[in-house]
């Protein structure tokens, strides 16, 4: 998937303004932060951590002490690897320039014999790999390697791959020459690896990879026996909470999406490219499990996943409060980087439609319009006093915070937001499959001889055209298209020619077929042949599940892969006394004016309900007709703190 | 108040059952406790502190070590409390006998200067008074002060009272004589002192209970200063965290209930009746104001307060969660204390109403029907899976526990639970009020040169009749007969005479009045002459105030004061996907069978909702009808784990 970073071009109305954001805001907001250089924030040094790590190779002393979170040095790498996307579409020569020397230094910062982490060099030389559970160790070389990784498809430099090599050797020697036991309390690493083997087809890495998988949870009480021995400590955390760290049974044997929701992706990602590439079933069916689990038991309606604060985890089936919702920013990126894996693994329609719809709604939400502020936590209704107050509603703040000290996600979301070529696109000898909807330019001149031009306005509005442009005089390769299953009412056209979905029956004179959510077709494409996907953006209600507790009686309303949300600053304040009518049809009303100029209003008919002003009363509330103005999830909390519902109560 | 307790002889069918479990459970149970005598329990150790206190005080030295919690003490104080009530009723030479005896050994373990505290005696006898916020000495010299004082009116043995008078003097002596700054850290000494002075009229009670109330939050920073220099400590509470502790502002600037629940009523309830006593305007209004707070914004429509579990506390206004309630089952019996005191002081209906509405829902939920588990915790909803098991939901346990190492709750069911008769009456030189509707025997030949017998199915049915016993030919006085706000329809008849409700210029030749929730029937009553309340107990219909998020779209039933719960052993295990039907009325039904057997079931016509088995669909779940059975909330989980709500949505 990674070639496509390079092989699609982003150019798109709806995303290109969060990209733009990432680029012209939140990686220099970023980098500032890493240099310590923003006055009153808590300072980050993660440049200053590599400095002392490079001093103390060099001179076997440090004129400073560590500082930081113990895998501070992700700060640096998550940084590295979204300037590294950045750079495909925005080149910058200074911004080059300044991560090749961040590059040195982490070069300077690595021992001889390959081994880098800063945290263990200034504080703890000795202590290496003792820490498995709790010092995020390979977690840290993991998120180096993914941006070493891009920084070489980037700009074709490989002095941090390089790097990131010997950091794999070295980790190779200690886990499989020397047979070291234990895996990582946080996966990452091994997703990583795989991206490391996808670029250079280094054995080695998938080798680690898959032996980091294959050992998780086989001796459960690994994180038990290294606590015993373990010279250090980080948090003491309780190395017999196997299911929060996904090692209380082996990976092959999992049921049920358990545990930290990031860590968990995080390992289900690795897993599911490691299924595809040895196409061992007991992998794959562990991966269809867990999956399944999610997006049928366990997924928030805006793509969030891990809903129990405590633990920042999943919790169990159908337990989806919407108040105290935790729903982090980074678990559904790693929902979308899973939902990416199982779609090359299965090309199957409905990964896109679970990445699609993570992407819009919670990831988006991850980050203030103006590229400044983020939420981690991203609950599903908010009552200003309540949310961020009470204890109960700590986690759920009304307004997205402008920094955090443990910067997770706004430097997740700047690289995702970066590199979404390769969540959008898969190709393999015979087939392109476009899995989400952005405007860009496609260039498989290397491999089918065409460029494809790709033009929309999704997800405000439901068409994409792609334009085929040959580089002979036609190209013959397969063209698959999701067709979302949320829409009822799709066309695909072929040169203007209608190709109706859920009409396997009915033939064209071309050869396509309509399967598992993909239009299908294959043709020689000719200069100017155009594929079109029309989809029908009508409003749609969304029911839950009646074991969803908290949604009872409730509707939500959703526009293309966009949830709606109904805010107070749109309904005079008073949110928790809105209820969506069952019969009328909402309408959408474009915004013109304001933070969310552009996007689409929806306008719900319901009802204003007025009860007594008493706690308690014997009379129903009498309901005033009143139209709900709703907007998109992604976009609250942008106009200061107000109540916000997703899902409305029905009358 | 405290003179109905011989004054009134409780002969209930319904309340019955639960005083005869006290009596022949409860307060068995509880003293086996006491003495270490239950096989598998965790000892309370309570008798052994006071022998060691006393081989202490008599030896110099101590053969064991104190053992449980700081206000271990107050485990033998509840028992001799509900002991002495029990008496009242059910004389038990033996248990007397018993109870004498353990006062003989709290007498032995009190001081020459009258200190009386075993976890001080036995553990740092130089550390009294050294840390009021935490240790709770005050709190436990309360509670066994409210012994003394039950026990001294139940047998007329004063040997406990005279003990704690001289504590009430060592007190005295060191908060009033020496001026030693502080107050309690947990209220209860306050309504202890005013108990001690209502029986004893020993006007140094009144002063130190008056001077507790005056002082407290006066100096914001005691407990600060005191943490800063105490020797020892017991939990390591936050001394800036003063509304916990209600002490943010001196009580008299209170405008809303805030803290620990427990602490914050039982202080309102010492407030109340002090301002009673002294007339105090500034003091009656700032009772006014917590009150009003409570019951119009913060109290759970089962008469819970105290939502958060978080600190047991009160949350901000409105915030009502059902699955993630506190609702301590203390906390809604010291509700019932704080009503009975503004009863008293204002004489309005509602504080009755609200005493029975804590009473006959949250109080007696808090006891299995087995009289051998309780509740703390009583939630509004539950999901088996999902209660006690989510970190969230981790207090709300779906089944009732068997004892607890806190034992709080359940002696403190005991003690109500048979002393009822001081909540439901009420006497002063000329008129005599009735708060609660409990079948019994009201003797106010004293007073009144009456006796009243009380005949009542009371809450299963809707009548009460009071029939007059003059000692003489007749007897003058003004008979006031709550009518409960609740109920639209009610009658008072005096000899077969109706006086309707709510129509105060419909005059009788009686001097009768309605006023503010009361029915008052001034008469010179003779032999045989009757006054009948008659209540109609139609299933009633409860809705929210809209600001409640938690009970959007939803309703709650209820019968007479008795809030209705759906249960899934009722309904096929499956309460989630039930709806409440908005036109047609509940019926009641008899339950016949089981151990609800004669109970009232309600049956709400209604719809079972089927919905798609995926998660989110865009089909609106298919909506059968279906009949809600529903049962007394205070009789839930009495039939194993499953799911139950009070809260239905409405279809």
């Amino acid at each position: 998937m990674l070639e496509m970073l390079k092989k699609f071009t982003v150019d798109d109305a709806f995303l290109g303004r969060f990209r733009r954001l990432v680029t012209e805001s939140v990686i220099p907001y970023q980098e500032k932060a890493l240099r310590d250089e923003i006055p009153g924030a808590a300072p980050s040094h993660a440049i200053e951590n590599f400095r002392l790590a490079a001093e103390y190779l060099e001179t076997g002393s440090c004129s400073g002490e560590f500082y930081g979170y113990v895998f501070q040095d992700t700060d640096l790498a998550k940084w590295i690897e979204a300037a590294a996307y950045s750079l495909i579409a925005s080149p910058d020569a200074d911004l080059e320039r300044r991560v090749d020397e961040a590059i040195d230094l982490v070069g300077r910062a690595q021992w001889p014999d390959g081994y880098l982490n800063t945290y263990f060099t200034v504080k703890s030389p000795k202590e290496r790999w003792t820490n498995l559970q709790e010092a995020h160790e390979l977690y840290t070389a993991g998120h180096m390697m993914e941006a070493a990784v891009a920084y070489a498809i980037s700009t074709g430099k490989t002095k941090l791959l390089d790097i990131m090599m010997k950091m794999t050797e070295n980790i190779y020697r200690h886990f499989i020459v020397e047979k070291a036991p234990g895996f990582p309390g946080h996966p990452e690493v091994e997703l990583a690896l795989l991206k490391m083997y996808e670029l250079t087809g280094e054995a080695k890495c998938l080798e680690l990879a898959e032996h980091f998988i294959n050992v998780r949870g086989v001796d459960r009480d690994y994180f038990k026996k290294e606590t015993a021995i373990r010279p250090g400590k980080v948090w003491g955390m309780d190395p017999e909470d196997r299911a929060y760290a996904q090692c209380d049974v082996p990976v092959r044997d999992f049921t049920v999406a358990e545990g930290h929701a990031v860590r968990a992706v995080y390992l289900y990602t690795a897993m599911a490219e490691l299924a595809r590439r040895s196409g061992e079933k007991e992998l794959t069916d562990a991966c269809v499990r867990v999956w399944n689990n999610i997006v049928q038991k366990q997924m928030y309606v805006t793509g969030g996943i891990g809903s129990s604060c405590a633990g920042e985890a999943f919790s169990v089936d159908y337990n989806l409060p919407n108040d105290i919702a935790y729903s982090e920013t980074c678990a559904a990126i790693g929902l979308v980087f899973f939902a990416r894996r199982m779609a090359e693994l299965f090309h199957k329609g409905e990964y896109g439609d679970v990445m699609e719809q993570a992407l819009y709604n919670t990831v988006l939400a991850g980050m203030e319009l103006d590229g400044q502020r983020f939420f981690y936590v991203n609950p599903l209704e908010v009552v200003p006093g309540v949310a961020g107050i009470v204890p109960a509603n700590r986690d759920e703040l009304p307004l997205r915070p402008k920094w955090y000290g443990c910067a997770c996600c706004p430097p997740n979301l700047a690289r995702t937001l970066t590199s979404l070529s390769c969540y959008a696109w898969e190709e393999n000898e015979t087939t392109v499959w476009n899995h989400l909807f952005i405007g860009g330019k496609l260039d498989l001149t290397d491999t089918k001889g065409v460029t494809v031009d790709v033009a929309t306005g999704y997800p405000v509005q439901g068409n994409v055209k792609y334009t085929f442009h040959p580089v002979g005089e036609k190209a013959g390769f397969t063209f698959a298209v999701r067709v979302p299953a949320w829409c009822e009412h799709a066309k695909v056209l072929y040169n203007g020619e209608r190709l109706y979905r859920r009409a396997p029956g009915e033939e064209t004179t071309l050869n396509t077929r309509f399967e598992d959510g993909f239009a299908y077709i294959t043709a020689d494409f000719k200069e100017g042949d155009t594929v079109e996907l029309v989809l029908d953006l009508q409003p749609r209600r969304i029911f839950a599940n009646t074991r969803v507790a908290a949604n009872s009686g409730c509707v939500a309303f959703a526009y293309g892969p966009m949830v709606y949300c109904a805010e107070g600053v749109d309904n005079h304040n008073e949110i928790l006394s809105l209820r969506a009518g069952k019969s009328l049809e909402p309408t959408m009303v474009p915004i013109t004016e304001g933070v969310l100029n552009g996007m689409l209003r929806m306008d719900v008919p319901g009802y204003r309900l007025e009860s007594d002003a008493t706690l308690y009363s014997a009379r129903r509330p009498r309901a005033v007709p009143y139209t709900v103005r709703m907007i998109p999830y992604h976009a609250w909390a942008n106009r200061g703190e107000n109540e916000m519902r997703v899902w409305l109560p029905e009358l």
